[in-house]
């Protein structure tokens, strides 16, 4: 049986509850919301010990199929004051599902001041203080635990970030090759922080492992989504071969890259910094221009980038950072961003929140825009250190603003626009808009339909309705466990959610339909989570892009953000 | 006839325009907060070039009534997000109504980065641009600005603080001895220095000064309203030997000292930073116990601070600085105390932000409780050159908490909360909660009522009410030009109403009631103030203090804050 893991930081005590009814068919975010929801008072301060952090593995999550092992990470937000769900690859969603935690919820924090590791096996969790890895980056804690618990621990962890409570912290994941993927936005790391808890080990060794209602079905469903998902040009022909860096040429012939801190939709030296050319650099360089992030990826959107002497830097050089440090920052240097990428990593600051906080910086004058250097130095000395400086930076494009006196800053709800210009491609700017994650691509990615030409991104028309729809699709594989782009398959294929549907029902033994699983389930996470944000103080006002992208329109289409007020808030219509 | 000053520092222009009818009868705050909500989108960018920085002096001000030159200063705050009205003494109010400048509208924000000075005399207003004060502190400005236009010359600027556009900076007000008095809270030296206007300078020779309606009616309601001011038992016995610090030896009886931030309603030093012992202090070195801060001020609450060597020191060193600095930070030398808050007034911030953001300080280690030479330091190295950890403290108590990830940050609506512990004196934790400009003591003192025993300040009973009253009082003080202390004759003396009516009524030739002046007044204020801050996004959430009062009980009478959010949102039942 299934059953909920709770630790109570205050008293250092661990208790397993059964699960509750109302919970037991939710997974991933379905579930992390409801838990905030349910258990942590919106009005509460994010980093004291009233909130909560709640991991839940998806609905799929264990099982043999494909991509579907991502674990949810919840509380409420210290960087938006909003309810956050962030989802990460590696090892633990699976882990935790075959040891039969459906949730596993951190709450209270210690009066002491001293630090803690959860270590969690067949036989329960067990909290120790922790004193070695205190003030070390993720790296060495995933090494400290391949050796300790073994070369497969799954391992949940903070770096410096989020001991010192940084608002752009993020929680990191050891993936199966003990590298680093994260849950990265919203400051989770700050919360795991507050609570003073440094890292979770896992070891699922000698565990039972998941049941399925029924086995045959799921097996015949799975084989037709895994078959679905591999032979998806977009992902055999892209994701695959080049990563989300796929993306670098393309958003700049569609005119939406956030050069020079969103000022043009185009960079001059994008194909340095392309999918392309760094497919062609790891391939000279010996390292692995495809490579899985969780147990079961059938995609391989990331990648081991190596240096020129044939040394790992990073993995998982996503789109976004590559796009935001790069054209955002006038960066051309794969090498450089590589570098920033791998010292993100360690610190364990969400990647997109510090590019956007570098470019705001750059625009106070700190550092010149295409310093690569100084944005190394920056990470290295300023942020891994916890200087006044680097506390600014580590606490994200919004609070940079504010104590460097910058208009031109790049948020929704404090947290950083992703690598995506909403000017060109409306419905992206509806999602950063409305989303009750506060800007976040993922929550309804609009790119995918406009690059399709399925909609015309220079247009109001339509645009609300996208988001809302791709929101409620979202929010479900979320809960699904189902990594995004995955979702490329489920929109693309029409054998592909009735194998779904099945995959969930043989799972759980329900009969829900498509209609159940996705915008029902959809609309009630995000139902949740916008009555949370309101009760939280967040209001319509909150559900604004910043005044500049009305301003300023935006080349080479010269277009600029047209959304009334109104218009966007006809998204909660529903 | 009075007009409407307009100055755009985008194109660098001035314009002079009728005053509108509807504007007509307003003056100070119901005028700054009238034309703010009129012209200033709730949404915009406090700092971009759609917020307006409007100064109006009190409707009483320029005639001879005693305590009746306040200035008011406006726009929406970059502290709060809000809407702001902070006043101040100093001679500018007087100035600008003998000058008929019913409201100087400073809008816009110049594309050059150049800085500028604006010259206003009977002649109108000249924009120049200004190099040689760029980068000096205010004390520097203010002496500047006497030898060049005039010992008398009214002078409005921004020190450091506002210059790196701190949401701490406040706008220094040159006072008749050229001392300095501040419209401290809320960081309107942002919103000036975002306009790139270091100072304002005003000459009125040769001004016409203002007309009255009926001058012999004046000249009586004027003579009882000033006798009831000086024969105050409070005033004569208490502000005027004492100043506000008078209230550090009864606040600290009263059990609601901030003490050590917030922990103790008692200081066992006391004694060593009370009015008492500034008053000797300053008798036995041969400074001035008992000073004015505005024309006609028959108070005299301010005081000439001299160090040892009989030096000038700091003019206006009030409860509040001292409160917060001294028992707030432990801190209990008095010279200290007005070393750093002659270091504030020169670089121009805001000094119950500053105490408050620097105990946040000392929760995150960054210097020791009771450490008064790291505080002095912090302010003259750090703050004042604009450091990264200057810019932080010198943003508030609440980026310092953001930055530090501390918890225990004593603010609301972001801006810190002043020298009362609302625990034991609970009406003012209701003014604190619900006053549309953050934490402001100011906006309805229930201090007064409280110390006086008509209520118990340790129940809820009548708070919300009190509080209501007290706050349409204030608006309506805050827009006739009076200073808050007259307040205590307005209320302690039953002549002293009908005077000031017919002062008012004498200055513009209507014939209004009472009722018409104060609750009517001031409830119009408030609720516009209010329409502002929901249109801006801000919610009944914002009306609450911070969790640490209500989990805390405060010694020595151990009361928690147990207000319910629906309890004082009735406030707003009008």
């Amino acid at each position: 049986m299934d059953k909920i893991l709770r630790i109570n930081m205050s008293n250092l005590s661990v208790s397993s509850e059964e699960v509750p009814a109302s919970w037991a068919q939710l997974g991933g975010r379905a579930l992390t919301s409801t838990i905030v929801s349910a258990e942590v008072p919106p009005s509460c301060h994010p980093l004291g010990p009233n909130n909560k952090l709640v991991f839940a593995h998806g609905m799929l999550s264990g099982t043999t199929a494909v991509n579907t092992n991502r674990l949810s990470a919840g509380a409420k937000s210290p960087l938006t004051g909003g309810i956050k769900e962030s989802s990460a690859g590696g090892t633990t969603a699976q882990m935790l599902a075959k040891l039969g935690i459906k949730a596993l919820i951190i709450e209270g924090a210690p009066a002491q001041d001293a630090w803690y590791r959860i270590h969690i096996d067949k036989s329960g969790a067990r909290i120790q203080e922790e004193k070695e890895l205190v003030g070390k980056g993720n790296f060495a804690v995933f090494d400290a635990m391949g050796e300790q618990v073994g070369k497969k621990c799954g391992c949940l962890s903070i770096g410096h970030a989020g001991e010192f409570k940084m608002t752009g912290a993020n929680i990191s994941v050891r993936d199966k090759d003990g590298k680093i993927r994260s849950h990265g936005r919203g400051g989770l790391g700050a919360v795991m922080g507050s609570k003073k808890v440094k890292l979770i080990s896992i070891d699922d060794t000698g565990c039972k492992g998941i049941t399925l209602a029924d086995p045959e079905k799921f097996r015949t469903a799975a084989k037709i989504f895994s078959t679905s998902i591999v032979n998806q040009p977009g992902i055999a022909h892209g994701m695959k071969p080049f990563g989300t860096a796929m993306l670098i040429n393309a958003i700049n012939e569609a005119g939406a890259l956030p050069a020079y801190n969103f000022r043009n939709g185009q960079y001059p030296n994008h194909e340095k910094v392309s999918g392309e050319t760094m497919r062609e650099t790891i391939l000279a360089r010996g390292g692995e221009p495809s490579h899985g992030c969780a147990p079961g990826c059938a995609i391989q959107c990331s990648q081991v980038y190596v240096d020129e002497d044939k040394q790992f830097v990073t993995s998982g050089l996503e789109y976004e950072t590559i796009s935001l440090l790069g054209p955002g920052c006038d960066i051309d240097n794969l090498d450089q961003i590589a570098a920033a990428d791998r010292l993100m990593d360690d610190i364990g600051v969400d990647s997109i929140e510090m590019s956007g906080a570098i470019a705001v910086a750059m625009e106070a004058g700190i550092l010149k825009f295409g310093d690569a250097a100084g944005v190394l130095r920056l990470l290295k000395e300023e942020v891994a250190l916890g200087t006044p400086l680097g506390r600014v930076i580590g606490c994200g494009a919004g609070t940079t603003g504010t104590v460097y006196g910058v208009t031109r800053v790049a948020t929704v709800k404090n947290q950083a626009i992703p690598a995506y210009d909403p000017r060109p491609i409306k419905g992206i700017g509806i999602t950063y808009a409305t989303s009750p994650m506060g800007a976040d691509h993922t929550a309804g990615y609009a790119i995918g339909p406009t690059l399709a030409g399925a909609i015309d991104g220079h247009k109001k028309d339509g645009q609300v309705e996208l988001s809302r729809h791709l929101q409620f699709a979202a929010a479900a594989v979320d809960s699904f466990g189902i990594c995004l782009f995955a979702d490329m398959a489920i929109s693309g294929d029409p054998q592909c959610v009735p194998a779904l549907v099945d995959m969930l029902n043989a799972r759980s033994g329900e009969n829900k339909t498509a209609e159940d699983y996705i915008p029902k389930l959809g609309s009630y996470v995000l139902k949740i989570e916008h009555e949370f944000n309101c009760a939280a103080g967040l209001t319509s006002q909150q559900d604004r892009l910043p005044d500049f992208f009305s301003a300023e329109e935006l080349p080479p289409h010269n277009l600029a953000w047209d959304f009334t007020g109104q218009e966007i808030d006809a998204f909660w219509n529903f």
